[in-house]
C-alpha cells in the first residue's frame, strides 16, 4: 500500500483526495471552492470530451459558444429556475471602472440566455430543430466542496435543443440519455442505471429529469450526467414561437442535457484502488508506458532506450499519437519510479531491464490486477493492444458486479432502513411517493429516490405508503 | 453584389459585420459587449484550434485549466500588470448569497493566478520547464465592441511557460511565436510579419512581447498573436524559485502566449469580398458543397441525391469527416441556395442537375475567384483536393501580394504623414523613437509601431528623431 494514500476502507473521503493528489490530477485553487485542473486531469477531460463530442456530431449536433454573464432578470422569467438557481450564483456588479446598472450572474446553466437567443433564430418550422451544444465553464457557489464532485466552477457541456413537437423533444431526451449511458458503459467502463428522477430531484424548470445513477466503490451513487425533458416552459418564458405547417404560431418544445468534470470523479471512485488511480484503457490519455530500466547506463543508452522509443512508435501508430510514454526518470530509484505509474493509473507498464532485454522480451504489468507476463517485442504489436482490451472489460465486469452484490431489495420501511444502517448500497422498492415522502426518507435514512430505471417497467405495492400499482426506484445515499 | 453586404469600398466597417451576419458567424448577446459564436462560427473556432493545440502537443506543451476567478491581491503583486488590466475587469462582489470579503475579478489573462500555482509546484530544477497551456473564456470589459476584433468576453488560448534560464525562456517566446507565424501562413493563409513590439505597445508585466501583424483588406494591420518573454518580474511578484543543480535559490524565467478568437477576424477581413464570406480550405470546417439542383422531384430523389451522397461520402473519406456537406435545401430558389453557400464561405461548390447527370460531371464553381469548370465524376476523387490546395496557394498569395503592393517606405516625416493621409498601409521607416515620439506620431497619423520585424536587421537614420543606427519598424493604423 502507498503510504502517500489513505486506505480506502478506513477514510474513503482522504482516499479520493490523495487518489487525486498522488496522481496530480487537480488541485485547489486559491478562491474558496474553485479547482485548478492539472495537465494529467486536464488531458482526461479532453479524452473524456473527445467521445462525448463525436457522439453528438454523429446525431447531428453543432457546437455554439453563449456569453458567460447572464442578466439577473434573465434568470427571474422562468419561476422555478430562478428559485432553484439563484441562491447559487456568483453576481458580478462592477466592470470597466463603473458599477452596472444591472447586475450580472456568472452562468450556472445557460437554459436562459440560450432561449432568449432562439427565440430570435426561430420563426419557422424549417428553423427547427435547433441542436446545439456548448463546452464551457460554470459557476454555482459551494460552501463545501470537493474537487470534481462539487467545486464552485466545473467544465461542462450543455446540450440545448428546441423542436416543433412534443414527440420529437421527448425522443431527443431519451436519446442523448442512451448516448451518456452508450459512452459511460463502453468508455469510461461506468455500469449505469439510466432512469427519470423523482418530482424532489427534478431540474429546475423541466417537465421531467432523467439521469445515468452509478455505483462509486463506497456504495454510494453518484449522478454522472443528466437530461432533462423541459416541455414549453422555457419557449414560454422566452417567447421560442414558430410558425407551423399550417401558418399557425406554436411555442417550441425544448430540451437540455449535461455532463461535467464531474465524471473524473467516477473515474476515480469506481476504479481505483489503495494504490491509487486506476483509469479505463478507453478513455486514458496514456494507455502504456516503457520502462527501460537499468543501473548501467551505456546500456540504457546503447540498448534499452533505442528499444523502448521503438516500441513506443510501433504502439502509437496502433492505439493513437500519444498513447505511449517511455518514462526516462532514470535519476529516480527503479521502485519510485513503478509507484509513479501506478499511482498515474496507466493501465500498462512494459518494463525493459537487462534480463528482458537478453530474453527479447518486456515484462508486462497490468494495473487493474497487478498481473505480470513476459510479452515477447514481436508479439507486442498485437499483444498490447489485446490486454488493453481486456483491461477495459475487466474493470467494467468488476464494478457491475459489485454493484450487483451491493443491491438489494427492500418490501418494506424496515427493511430498507436496516440496509442503511448497515453498509448501505442500491436499495430496489417500489415506490408511489412524493416530495414529502421522499423528505421523510432521507431524513430517517439519507437515501434519496436516484431514479426510477428506464428498463424495469414492473409494479407493486409502494413499500413506503403501502399504495398499489407504484414504480420500482432505485434509492441510495448519493453524492 | 450581395443585396444583404454593404460593399466594401462603401462602408469597410458594415461590410465586415454584414459579412459575419450572412455567414452566421456570430451574433452580439444581450449583456453588452459580449458575442455569441454561432455553429459556423464555432466550427472555424474548433478548426483553428484543432491546428494550433496539436503543434503546441507536438513541441511538448501540455493543456491545463486554471480558475476563472482571481483575488485583485493577486494583480496587484505586479505593478504594470495591475495598471494595464485593473480597468478592464470586471468585478465578482457577491456570491451564494453573500457580500464576498475580498473581491473577485473574472480573468483578464492568467499569469498572476498561474504564477500562484508554479510557486507551489516548482523545487528544483528537475521541475522545470514547465510547459502549460489552457484554452479558455477571459474577459476584458469594453465599451466599444465589435465582433471576434474587439468584445468584453473572447476566447483563447494562453500559454504560460515557465524555465531554468534567461536563454531558454527567450528561446520559447521565439519558439511559439513562429509556430504561430507557420499556422497563421500555411493553414489560415494569412501572411504574416512576426517581430518585437515597441515599449509602448508592450504586454503589462513583460520584458519583451513579440506579435504576429497582419494587413487587412482596408490596408489596417490586426495584430493575430503575441508573444511574452516576461523575464522575472512574474516569478519575483509570485515567488517562482527552484533550487538550480549546485543547490542555490532561484527565480525562473516565465513567458506567455496567446491567440484568440480574433484570429476569425482576420480570416473575414483577409480574404472575404463583397459577396461575403471566404474561407481557405485548409481551415474550413466545411471544404465541399454538393448541390443537388432539378425542379423535377423524381430525378433529384432516384438520381441527384444518391450520386451526391456517393461523392459525399468519398471525399468525407478523403478530406476528413463531415468535410463535405449536401445541399438539401430543395424548398429554396436555385439562386437563393448558391447565394447562401456563396455566404458561408465554403471554398468549393459541386453543382448537379439534370445536365451534368447525362455528361457525368459535376459543375465545380471556386469561392476564391468565381470560376467554373467541369469535373468528370471519376475524376472528383484527385481534382478536388488538388483544387482545394489551390485555391489555399492563390488566397495566400493573393493576401501576400496586396500586402507587398500597399507597404511603402518613408525617409521623413513628410512622407510618412502622406501616406496615412491617403489610402495608409504598412509603412517601413527607421525608427529610434520612444513612447513619447510613438505617441507623437499616433496623434498626427493614426498610426503606430506594429512591430520591427524579425527578419529585417538593416538599421539606419530614424525617420522622425534623425537619430543613427535606428532598426527597421513597420508602422500601420491598426485594429
Amino acid at each position: 500500500m502507498a503510504r502517500n494514500i489513505a486506505s480506502r476502507e478506513k477514510d474513503y473521503s482522504q482516499w479520493y483526495l490523495d487518489v487525486i493528489k498522488a496522481a496530480e490530477l487537480a488541485d485547489y485553487a486559491p478562491v474558496r471552492g474553485c479547482m485548478i485542473i492539472r495537465p494529467d486531469g486536464y488531458a482526461l477531460w479532453e479524452s473524456i470530451q473527445k467521445h462525448f463530442d463525436e457522439a453528438f456530431k454523429d446525431t447531428g449536433h453543432v457546437n455554439a459558444y453563449f456569453p458567460l454573464l447572464i442578466p439577473i432578470s434573465f434568470l427571474e422569467k422562468e419561476a422555478e429556475h430562478v428559485e432553484g438557481f439563484a441562491p447559487e450564483c456568483a453576481v458580478v456588479t462592477h466592470a470597466g471602472g463603473e458599477e452596472l446598472e444591472e447586475p450580472l450572474v456568472i452562468r450556472p446553466t445557460s437554459e436562459t440566455v440560450i432561449g432568449h437567443m432562439y427565440s430570435k433564430w426561430v420563426q419557422s418550422w424549417r428553423d427547427l430543430p435547433i441542436l446545439i451544444n456548448q463546452w464551457c465553464n460554470v459557476m454555482r457557489w459551494e460552501k463545501r466542496s470537493r474537487l470534481f464532485l462539487r467545486t464552485s466552477e466545473f467544465l461542462w457541456q450543455e446540450g440545448h435543443t428546441a423542436h416543433a413537437t412534443r414527440e420529437e423533444a421527448v425522443e431527443e431526451t431519451l436519446k442523448m440519455l442512451d448516448i451518456y449511458r452508450d459512452i459511460m458503459e463502453n468508455i469510461l467502463a461506468l455500469p449505469v442505471l439510466a432512469g427519470e428522477k423523482s418530482e424532489g430531484e427534478r431540474f429546475p424548470g423541466a417537465d421531467n429529469t432523467y439521469a445515468c445513477e452509478t455505483m462509486m466503490s463506497d456504495r454510494k451513487a453518484l449522478q454522472a450526467g443528466t437530461s432533462h425533458f423541459l416541455g414549453q416552459n422555457f419557449a414560454k418564458a422566452f417567447d421560442i414561437s414558430f410558425q407551423n405547417r399550417d401558418g399557425e404560431l406554436e411555442h417550441a418544445w425544448t430540451t437540455s442535457w449535461g455532463v461535467s468534470t464531474r465524471l473524473i470523479g467516477a473515474i476515480v471512485m469506481t476504479h481505483s484502488d489503495d494504490d491509487g488511480l486506476v483509469i479505463p484503457p478507453r478513455v486514458a490519455p496514456v494507455k502504456v508506458v516503457v520502462l527501460p530500466i537499468s543501473p548501467d547506463r551505456d546500456l540504457v543508452d546503447s540498448k534499452l532506450m533505442p528499444k523502448s522509443s521503438e516500441i513506443a512508435e510501433t504502439l502509437n501508430a496502433i492505439l493513437g499519437k500519444r498513447s505511449v510514454k517511455v518514462d526516462t526518470r532514470f535519476h529516480m530509484r527503479p521502485g519510485d519510479r513503478f509507484f509513479a505509474n501506478i499511482q498515474k493509473g496507466i493501465p500498462l507498464r512494459l518494463e525493459l531491464g537487462e534480463k528482458e532485454y537478453q530474453r527479447e522480451v518486456f515484462q508486462a504489468v497490468r494495473r487493474d490486477n497487478g498481473e505480470r507476463f513476459d510479452i515477447p517485442w514481436d508479439q507486442a504489436a498485437v499483444k498490447v493492444p489485446e490486454i488493453l482490451e481486456d483491461i477495459q472489460h475487466n474493470l467494467y465486469n468488476r464494478a457491475l458486479e459489485f454493484r450487483k452484490q451491493n443491491t438489494f431489495k427492500a418490501g418494506n420501511f424496515e427493511e430498507f432502513k436496516d440496509i442503511f444502517a448497515g453498509k448501505g448500497g442500491f436499495v430496489e422498492a417500489f415506490f408511489a411517493g412524493g416530495k414529502e415522502e421522499e423528505k421523510l426518507i432521507k431524513e430517517e435514512t439519507g437515501a434519496t429516490v436516484r431514479c426510477f430505471p428506464l428498463e424495469r417497467e414492473e409494479t407493486g405495492t409502494c413499500f413506503f405508503t403501502g399504495k398499489p400499482g407504484a414504480k420500482l426506484a432505485v434509492f441510495a445515499k448519493s453524492y
